[in-house]
């Protein structure tokens, strides 16, 4: 089975999949060793590590050579957050190759205009496209594809954007009869009322993909019991957790004066070389250099 | 005064500065935030990042390209790690102003055979090139540069390759007579004896740079008081701060079966936003969208 | 005086400079030495090379890299074309500094919705921006330049969008008033009256630019003559004279079952070894080879 | 049938395919209407697209995406020019799934050291391996491959490098055994007579392709009568057609003070659109654009 089926077949079978955010490869080894299912290419993390806003800033290239990085060094389904898919939808129809070439299982894209806000913000632009607009792109997508195994997410922002869940149905269903094969429902609310109304008025056509965030509190037990969510997605905890550490390392190096006080409580260097595959070059040094 | 000039002229005046290594602009940006006077763009960290070994093995444009995206987010110069310089001195020409245009303040050259192999490693490949070939690649650097300011360091990676202190000062002074500004000296060993021997000797011809992985218990007051060196850098805390703690958070989940527990210990999504300069990008929106 | 004066300057005096498209820096040097004063970063020449349409399929990053592999093989100015802008006038603010860094004298953008439709085709999509929308995009680009001496063209299209004179006439005033240091005025009708009309009622607040693809009688002496034009652009001639050579000796070749026929009327391999930089290269092996 | 099994056959079964060199996609579309079995991704080409020498200059990243971008836009197999394989055999292990993952159905590697020097230049640096190290690295690149039809094919140096038939002969019979699957034995000779004595002295173990840019006069039918030969490389007369044609247009509109003058002679403008796929383009409007 390639890594789509697998992806494929777990959301056909019901059973939750747990995706970690990754925005550098090393993010991804360590998600996969730790056990996650899948890698969440997110792009609120690739524009984190580049220090510039969720806002479309980012280069198409940019976002698709991380995915191709970062699927050559995992075995686990790799999932690229697309965004708007970089304009209309003949944008996408161009663009969708380029993903699915640099190794992705899936993607999702959003219904948001581009340029895009990030959906994370309290006052955000969240400007979404008709249903009928999306529904062509989702249908671009869907034709682009060459494997058609790899897996097409909607991702519904019209709860970010406070249109409410008659809305949030409407699209998520639309979406579906596009050809989306998941649906990505999205809140910022602090409690997961909002997502759970989603999820019980949800007819089940497809999948959906959760991302607790805003609602930290909902654990995978509670969400696999819904019955209905392929998906769970932490969508920022790769590049918090950096940031939290370095931040802390870093004071602490210039309050001491030196590294003698960071460094017993930081991995080894050997570590870190060992999750470079330092392994696997001796190997090849072993075979191959003469 | 540019930034070019804020490094050369602390070294001229035997100013310490310290270095951070970064492996992305939000690396960069944290370590700028917590006071370090530059920004180390370290191969073995990028090399690190995108779970490879430190072996030559990722591409120039990659090299150049994260230079360019760390300079575009801190005000603090960048020291570019080029490793052997990607080739011979012919390529060394034609890859330094692509370092230069990418906005570095410095580039650091190793005087070891391409592809290299990574100084950390207990047992590498560590084949040194003839002192007057890198005196070679030093000067070629050195006539490459178009900004005058921007400052060539040669590393010598003699005490690494086991070659003693007399070779190590020799190259070293050879370097210094090809052009090069500062010479960092590297050492693996366990306590910093063979790095004091080394500063002890040195004829003061050019300012030293230190990179105390292995030994640091020395610290910026001691190198400080050596008096001949410029700058010290933390060659690798970036990437293993955030490998330790990424490993941690996601072990936490997959033990909790759910976000809950980390989820006050991390930084707020809120914080990484604002890290991603979202205050800058709001007031563009309030002067240019209409 | 760096290329960005020299072009500034021109400008100012009212003297004719003649820009030739390239698509790769082997176009470019060749312009240079054929004698064209700058050089035209076109989008649609770089969209035909990568033989997709020109209609923001190709990302910023291919765009930029080609900017700057052009601008440091040549020494006259690049003018790049940066289409829409890549978004919205936050898009532009990040966006410009990356052509600034990428050597550029000058940017030319213009009024259409991202994502946009080639000029040239016959029935294109040719949605323009709100006056003031551009406006903000053109004052983005203007405050995001470091250096002063860039050029920011803006670029008509109300002419090819069909919306006649007046209404481009109100835009480029519009534009001007915005911070444009230059306007293109493009039209694809098959004579330039229509242009010669824009030209004669332009009240030469800033110096204008023309594309005489759609009418090539208009001649150089014919544009000097007018007074207000400070650069006219050869939009697409690179491309188009290495497409009819390349389709004619390969159909050649196929004919002949062999390269015999065409070999002596192809340029030597020397004379292309010679204009990659042969004999600097050599030079830097004479001085920096041990 | 995929694409890398229609090359693999031609091989196998001992009919002569013809290879266009191409420096870009557009270059590469004209090559397959013409009628070219397949496009030869000549380093030579991209190094003079990019002005700059053949000599280890461009980045691995560059030598990649242009790969990937031209097998995107043809459906004829694509023969990656991977020159040295950018280190040694470490490095082409982690190289060659970077070109398999671009889509070529070939790598071309030769036996020269990094970083090479131009085989063509009269006299250049012609540093030849050790058989054995050689050997190595093609052995890497077998084992690196996923797809065991992706074609290796071992590149012989030794006639360039003047070390004669028998040094020609070892070397290409060495690394068959090492594994490769095809030969590619090049002289810059300027009679056919050298390359007539190899062929007639393999031993058959696998195929050979040839590239006779030296000695245009041999013709396919000739090649094809010799039987040992699976493929003939036209190696650089897309760029030398480009180069010529430019050259002289650019020159007319100098003279002409305009482009009346060459405008008729060139490709129409509808022409190049045509060619960026623009009918495919406007196909995906009407399905998806709503």
């Amino acid at each position: 089975m390639t890594r789509h089926q697998v992806l494929r077949q777990a959301l056909r079978e019901g059973r939750l999949l747990t995706a970690m955010a990754a925005h550098n490869p090393m993010a991804a080894v360590l998600a996969e060793q730790a056990g996650f299912d899948a890698i969440w290419g997110s792009g609120f993390e690739l524009s984190a590590s580049y220090a510039v806003p969720d806002a479309s800033i980012l280069s198409l290239s940019v976002h698709v050579e991380m995915m191709r990085a970062i699927a050559a060094r995992v075995s686990v389904p790799v999932i690229a957050d697309i965004d708007t898919g970089f304009g209309n939808a003949v944008n996408v129809a161009y663009v969708l190759p380029q993903f699915e070439a640099a190794g992705v299982s899936a993607v999702v894209m959003e219904d948001k205009h581009f340029p895009k806000d990030t959906s994370l913000r309290e006052q955000g632009r969240q400007e979404l496209l008709a249903i009928e607009t999306f529904q062509g792109k989702i249908a671009a997508a869907v034709a682009a594809r060459r494997d058609p195994d790899l897996v097409v997410v909607a991702r519904v922002e019209a709860l970010i954007a406070g249109l409410g869940q008659a809305e949030a149905q409407r699209r998520a269903r639309a979406y579906v009869q596009a050809g989306a094969d998941a649906v990505l429902i999205h809140s910022k609310q602090k409690t997961p009322d909002e997502i759970l109304d989603f999820v019980q008025a949800w007819d089940g056509s497809a999948p959906l993909v959760l991302v607790p965030t805003a609602y930290p509190q909902l654990r995978e037990s509670d969400i696999a019991a819904l019955k209905k969510v392929g998906i769970v997605i932490y969508g920022n905890h790769a590049i918090r957790a950096a940031v939290g550490a370095m931040r802390e390392v870093f004071a602490r190096i210039r309050a001491d004066g030196g590294i003698a006080g960071v460094d017993a409580q930081l991995p080894a260097v050997n570590d870190i070389i060992a999750l470079q595959g330092d392994a696997g070059m001796r190997e090849l040094e072993q075979r191959f250099l003469r």
